[in-house]
């Protein structure tokens, strides 16, 4: 039988969610975490298949991964009891239910949401720095706001992505856009997938088009030259969260 | 001249603010890291008083200190940024300015204003972890917040602190009450000062007269008998911040 799992992490403490062999950084990864506590429920090498990897640092309110086991022996909504005793507690299971075998978390087709979070005022809430990017800069939210509109749409997106294995670089974004309160500003964005760093190199590239460095049409030039070069650096992975994921 | 500075902090790290001799938990007080790196800027031994001895764990949205320094050769509002370079993230400066000789953050009468944050339902998001009390038990707001008018006065609140040598108990309360968002309760408490661990406790009775394990009533019986076993044991003080403090 297949269990998937819903599950909340903070990534401040590991090496992003895929398996690292080895030690890195002196982390770890939060799907060896999973593995190894998953393993020892049932006496046996356990090893899981997450939705997605999310990268060091970044957090996810909703990620899911999946794991087989011939001979379960437990009451499936037990699982996530059991597991929540024994984890950390920056990892939390949200539920444990049977899926069908052919239930893939990443391959069936889904759509995944995403926020980022700024802090832009001068001073950031210690109780935050984990979960929020502290850029003290004057923002023009509008602008911004101008410029998500061009994210929208199914475009080859490799112009905001970091190099990697992946062939079709064409996505579907259905909603991007940027809201203020109280000098914290939160990026929501959903589509039908995202490429290495995608959220991050956008949001860089919004926020450099809010300080006025770069133009909203920027958006158009990178997607049109798909140049990855036009759009801005990296940024942290620190305000990033995986907010949910929907299965079709 | 006497340097006052406003500071917040993430307490989850510290053995809370009072300096510590050796090695506790093998966690350090703020004090501590405070001193050494305002000492380290003077290249003098410099030792600081705090407004509040928040406990371990506890975290400061608004904590004062000062210092004396005979000559200080740094522009006043320098002392924040450079500071704020070398401290921990955890710890943050958020003024630094000149002061009268007799102001005492302790002694110069204030109204202290704490939260205590409580999150009631079954999933406690795993980036709040480190400044809420995870609760997951059926709570009566109401019930609380009416059994939060009879703390506001002025009352002897020797039976809601621990052992401590203070010798006057009396304290003055001028607004206590408790909100919830979201399974999320908030219980905001104001007053002329607090005895040792008072707000936990005060905190820990509210939540068991929530649950209908405690009355109405038992506050004013635990004032009125000045008897510490009667009301609830100390809870953590992972929810608790130090919000705000308004000198007269």
């Amino acid at each position: 039988m297949r269990v998937l799992l819903k599950l909340a992490y903070d990534g401040s403490n590991y090496n992003g969610f895929q398996r690292q062999s080895g030690k890195q950084k002196n982390k770890t990864a939060i799907q060896n975490i999973l593995e190894q506590h998953i393993s020892n429920i049932y006496n046996l090498d356990i090893e899981v298949i997450g939705a997605s990897r999310t990268d060091a640092g970044v957090h996810a309110m909703s990620q899911y991964v999946v794991y087989d086991i011939e001979k379960n022996h437990l009451p499936i909504d037990k699982i996530k009891i059991i597991l929540n005793n024994k984890l950390p507690k920056d990892i939390r299971i949200i539920e444990s239910v049977e899926v069908d075998d052919n239930f893939h978390p990443r391959y069936n087709s889904s759509i995944k949401t995403y926020e980022y979070k700024v802090c832009v005022g001068d001073f950031i809430n210690p109780l935050y720095r984990n979960f929020m990017l502290h850029y003290p800069k004057k923002v023009n939210v509008q602008k911004m706001n101008e410029a998500c509109k061009l994210i929208v749409g199914t475009h080859d997106f490799i112009g905001f992505s970091n190099k990697s294995e992946v062939k079709n670089t064409v996505r579907t974004i259905y909603e991007c856009n940027v809201s203020e309160d109280n000098e914290i500003l939160t990026f929501y964005i959903t589509g039908d997938g995202f490429l290495y760093n995608m959220v991050r190199i956008i949001v860089a590239t919004l926020l450099e088009i809010g300080i006025e460095k770069k133009e909203i049409y920027d958006i158009s030039r990178i997607l049109e030259q798909k140049n990855r070069k036009l759009a801005s650096p990296t940024i942290s992975g620190v305000g990033l969260c995986l907010q949910h994921i929907q299965y079709k």
